[in-house]
């Protein structure tokens, strides 16, 4: 992932501020209102002296001995995360896996809202998928512009998908997440992060016994 | 990811060689044969140092100079990983996301056969979801144990994922990768590894621009 220079907070950082606020949320839905480094840590099998680690560089979340509240906390991360609004997201890609993602209900309270589906086939443009229309390649550039849509889905086959990112680097999105089994080169500025089933999988059969 | 303590090699360099094989599956689809560790770490954002690095740890895979042959390379990674075999996978979970898993076609060349659909909902269990009929929990483990099936992906809302999960480990499961956006707890010599789309989105927007 491209990083601004600048920026003095380790990447690793904050790609794990994602999990401790997926635990502290989800502590909170259980009705816990304070937990600590050790209780987040055995959690998400991350050493609780690294958890004090990472959240020490936004400043004082909790104080020795007494844990964190994790109203505050959650507050604190949505904040350096800049999920305190709603993000809009496009999707290119309106088969199986972006239909399935325009039915998903996990974005919103999370900080994404699905807002546009994109596909190149025109049997599937003006079809309706969830409580979307599908709309045309031809019109994401506009649409994407005009609403500043930094955020976007690709969710097509991998021989299109690094077209779809040209045409989405075109359009003003500097965030990415590739769900094309292909590596994509974007500009500098424009991130890309992925989701390859596979690649998880063949990571854990390296240890997998042999006998099956 | 929990590791086998006597294994010497990093988890950080498995969890790239798939990564690897993608990039060198790519090439050779388009037709190259011998690939250097600098194109692919131009095509994939890593040094070429780590890539030799990372390959030295399973023997010479390339001659200085000459480049690495991409079918031998390819062999000896998919070797490596346990991928000179096809991995029965159980889907758990026949809901959009669990159908759109069943309906992609992108698994059986990369080592993966998903194998069996199962869903907790009577209403599902008996339909037909691409060529799988969907499987009623009750089977599980009786049909998991029998075939030896070590790998299962979770599809599942949050609140069953951890029962599932549970009854996974007891018909024999090894390596789940879990779907739905929270963490297991699994006994040790399980392995769980986490599609989360969101947690790689709240990991961007920490770099986007405000003004949207």
């Amino acid at each position: 992932m491209p990083l601004k220079i600048d920026n003095r907070i380790p990447d690793i950082v904050i790609g794990r501020l994602p999990l401790y606020l997926r635990a502290l949320n989800r502590l909170k839905q259980v009705g816990v209102d304070v937990t600590s480094s050790h209780e987040l840590g055995q959690k998400l099998g991350i050493s609780s002296a690294q958890i004090r680690k990472d959240l020490s560089h936004f400043g004082g979340f909790g104080k020795q001995g007494t844990g964190y509240q994790i109203d505050f906390l959650i507050d604190k991360l949505q904040s350096v995360l800049k999920l305190d609004r709603q993000w809009k997201v496009a999707v290119v890609g309106a088969g199986d896996l972006g239909s399935a993602i325009s039915h998903y209900r996990g974005f919103i309270d999370r900080g994404f809202e699905i807002s546009w589906l994109f596909d190149a086939d025109s049997e599937k443009v003006g079809t309706q998928v969830d409580r979307f229309v599908v709309l045309p390649m031809s019109d994401i550039k506009k649409t994407l512009t005009d609403n500043h849509c930094q955020i976007a889905m690709v969710a097509v086959p991998a021989e299109y998908a690094q077209n779809v990112a040209d045409t989405l680097v075109e359009a003003g999105v500097k965030a990415i997440l590739n769900y094309a089994p292909i590596n994509l080169t974007v500009p500098e500025g424009v991130m890309v992060q992925y989701i390859d089933p596979v690649v998880h999988m063949q990571h854990m059969t390296y240890y997998l016994d042999d006998e099956e």
